[in-house]
C-alpha cells in the first residue's frame, strides 16, 4: 500500500514559532510529529524528553519536530495559558501547535480526529513529499526511531 | 535551639480529603508537608514520586503525608482546575491543599511566606507535637528521609 | 518469637580492611551484612549500590556496613582475585568477607548455609547486641531500609 | 579521506558461536563491533545493554554485533573462565571474541593496538565492505547510533 500524504493540521495557536506551521511549508524536510498533552504523565516522562533529543541530535539535518497538543480530555486544566507555561518550565524549544476543538462540541480535536490517533503520546513520521510514513502511539525505542529518521532523511535530495 | 512549633497553613482549597486539614487536628502523627508546584520539572519526576512511596511504605504508621501547591509563578497557568486534573492523572492520592495567596498582590502564597520557603519541592517534616523539625528544599535522599521519619515515629507514644 | 544470636560468619580472606572483621568485634554496633556475587546482575545494578549509599548516608552512626561475598555458582569464575578487581573498578570501600567454601564440597558456602540464604543479593541487619533482625532476599526499598537502620540505631546506647 | 579497511581481529577464545567470526566471512553484512571489559562499569551499566538493544531492534538486518573483549588491565581477573559466567549471566547471547594478549607482554592485546582504541567501551562500526566507518570512546547515544547504523544498512545491496 502506498503511503498517502499525511493530512494538513488544523491548529488554534502556535508556540514557539513566528508564524504557524504548515506540512505544506514544511514540504522537502522530514517532519516528526509528536502529539501530547501536558498532563499526560508518559508524555512527560518519555515521549516529550525523546522529542528533546531528536531536535538536538538532527539539529542540522533537514528535519523538524513539531509539536502538537491534541487536548481530548480535562480540557479546562490544558489551556494555552497553562501549555504556556509547562512549555517554559520544561525548555521546550520546539514549535508547538494547539490542536483545534471539535466545531460540533466533541473532545476530541480535529486534527486528533483526522490520524484517527487512540491517545498520547502519538508519534507521526512524515516524509519530505509529505507523505505519511510512520504513526505509534505509546513509546518507540530511540534505536528504531533513530534509524527510521536516518532512513527517511537519506530520501531527501 | 529547641524547635519551634510550625506555622499553621492557611489554604483555600482541599483535594483528596473530605475536609480541610490543619496542624492542630493531625496533633499525635507525624506530618510530611510536600510543597510543589504542579509545572515544577523537579517536582514532577523526583519529589512527588517520593511524596508517594513515603506514603505506601509508611501507610500503618501514624504519619501522614500532605501536599501543598505553592504556586508563586505562572498563577493563571496552575489553577485548582489544572491541579485537580494533575493530581487525577499522575495518581497522586494524598491530600493536597492550595496555598492561600498573597491578600497584598505579591506572587508568594502564605504559607509559604510563613514557612520561608525558597521555592519548590520543599520538604518539611513536622512531629507529633507540631513542631518543626526539619525543612529542606530541592531532592532528598530515600534512605536519610526514612531514617528521619522513623526518629520522628519513634517519638510517638 | 525474640531474636537470635546472628550466626558467626566463616570466611577465608578480607578486603578492604586490616583485620578480619567478626560479628563479636562489632557489638555495640549495627550491622548491615550485604552478601553478594561480583557476577549477579541485580547486585551489581541494585543492591552493591544501595549498600554504598548506606555507608555514605550513615558514616557517623554507630553502623558498619560489611559485604560478603557468597559464590554459590561459577565458583571458577568469582575468585578471590577476580573479587579484588572488582571491588576496585566499582569503587566499593566498604569491608568485604569472602565466604568459606563447604568442605564437603557442596556449592553452597558456609555461611551462606548457616544464614539459609536463598541467593544473592540478600541483605541481613543485625542489631548492637548481635542479634539477627532482618534478613531479605533481592531488592529492598531505601525508603524502608532507611527506617530500619534508624530504628536500629535508636536502640543503640 | 576515504574510509580504509578495517584491521582484521586477532582472537584467542569465541563464546556464543559455534566458529570463529573474522570480518572477511562478515564482508556484505554491516558489523557493530563493541569491546568491552566485563569489570568495567560503563560496559556493563550502558554498553553492552546498548549493544543488545541493537542485537534486538536490527535482527532481521544484515547486521551483525559482536563483543570483543579487550583487557588491558587486572587480566588475572577477568579470564575466559570469568567471561563466560559473566555473558551467561548477563544474558549476553551474541558473539564474543577474546582479544589476543600482547606476545611481547605489554597489558594491551593485539586488536585494542591495531585500533588505536583509547579505552573501554569502544564503539567500531564496520561497513559491508569491511571498511571502519567510526570508531567512538565511551557512551554513545541511541538515536545517533540508530541513525548511523541505518546509514550503512541502506549501502547494503
Amino acid at each position: 500500500m502506498a503511503p498517502t500524504l499525511a493530512p494538513e493540521w488544523q491548529t488554534t495557536d502556535w508556540i514557539n514559532t513566528p508564524e504557524p506551521l504548515t506540512l505544506e511549508r514544511l514540504r522537502g524536510r522530514v517532519v516528526m510529529l509528536h502529539a501530547f498533552q501536558m498532563l499526560c504523565p508518559g508524555c512527560v516522562a518519555k515521549a516529550i524528553p525523546q522529542a528533546q533529543r531528536v531536535a538536538a541530535v538532527f539539529a542540522d539535518a533537514p528535519l523538524t519536530v513539531v509539536g502538537l497538543h491534541t487536548v481530548f480530555e480535562h480540557h479546562d486544566a490544558m489551556t494555552v495559558t497553562s501549555l504556556r507555561a509547562f512549555l517554559h518550565e520544561y525548555r521546550v524549544g520546539f514549535p508547538v501547535g494547539v490542536d483545534a476543538p471539535d466545531p460540533e462540541g466533541g473532545p476530541i480535536p480535529l486534527t486528533m480526529q483526522a490520524y484517527a490517533m487512540q491517545g498520547t503520546p502519538t508519534l507521526v513520521l512524515i516524509d519530505a513529499e509529505g507523505r505519511l510514513r510512520r504513526q505509534a502511539f505509546g513509546a518507540v525505542d530511540d534505536l528504531a526511531l533513530g534509524a527510521e529518521l536516518q532512513g527517511l532523511l537519506l530520501e531527501v535530495r
